[in-house]
């Protein structure tokens, strides 16, 4: 089977608020949006935003059925754009969870939520390949 | 800023169990393991499978600090795979959240969880365009 991820779903409870984080923090525009959810068109897949009662019934789950730790990554191209990045997504309504540092396994990276708790690593790594598309290659 | 995701890292509890789900059930193969984590090349972006503890740990978070709602979707190409896909994942260690049927906002999905409760969405959208890279395009 294809190793393809389609979508990456946030439940959010503020969806204003949310917006205002991706645009102002990363500068992502939505592909679509209504008052419920927004969806922005990423490398070869979607990330939607969803209020989270909207998404827990979609998904046949409690809202308090919370899964376990998970972050997601974006990728700089220097150490200097990692402390940018996290400085800005904090002054933005993010929340610093680690500050920008070097990891045992090399690179250069920090941790910040998103409005609603959702962890994004900033990370510079130069082994890794990303083309002009945002195509990320894997690589040690 | 590049809209770009190069990575979701899941925090796993048993990385056996975890591997055994995603080849057994998916058919996916990691392009990098050690003894805490597996990567898998995904489309344009890399799937990390990591001990919680170590993930937690390089969050810098408690391992009790869990995210909100969130679901990461897998698209197939038709109704019946969507139906086939959530059968095998529940026969490998998923458990079912969402029994397949069709959703309000269109198309034919169902929710499955991995063996750490990490929800999947096995979705069929004939939308939604899909290249042979596995590269999704959002569309309504």
């Amino acid at each position: 089977m294809q190793q393809q991820i389609s979508v990456i779903t946030l439940g959010i409870s503020d969806l204003a608020r949310s917006k205002t984080f991706y645009r102002e923090g990363f500068g992502w525009k939505p592909v679509f949006e209504n008052d419920e959810i927004a969806f922005y068109q990423m490398n070869g897949l979607v990330l939607g935003t969803w209020l989270q009662n909207k998404l827990a019934a979609d998904m046949n789950v409690s809202e308090s059925g919370r899964p376990g730790t998970f972050a997601l990554a974006h990728n700089v191209s220097s150490q200097a754009e990692v402390t940018a990045v996290l400085a800005r997504l904090a002054d933005v309504g993010g929340r610093i969870l680690r500050k920008a540092d070097a990891p045992p396994h090399g690179g250069f990276r920090g941790y910040v939520t998103d409005p609603d708790g959702h962890a994004w690593e900033i990370a510079f790594n130069p082994a890794w390949k990303i083309d002009e598309r945002g195509l990320v290659t894997f690589a040690i």
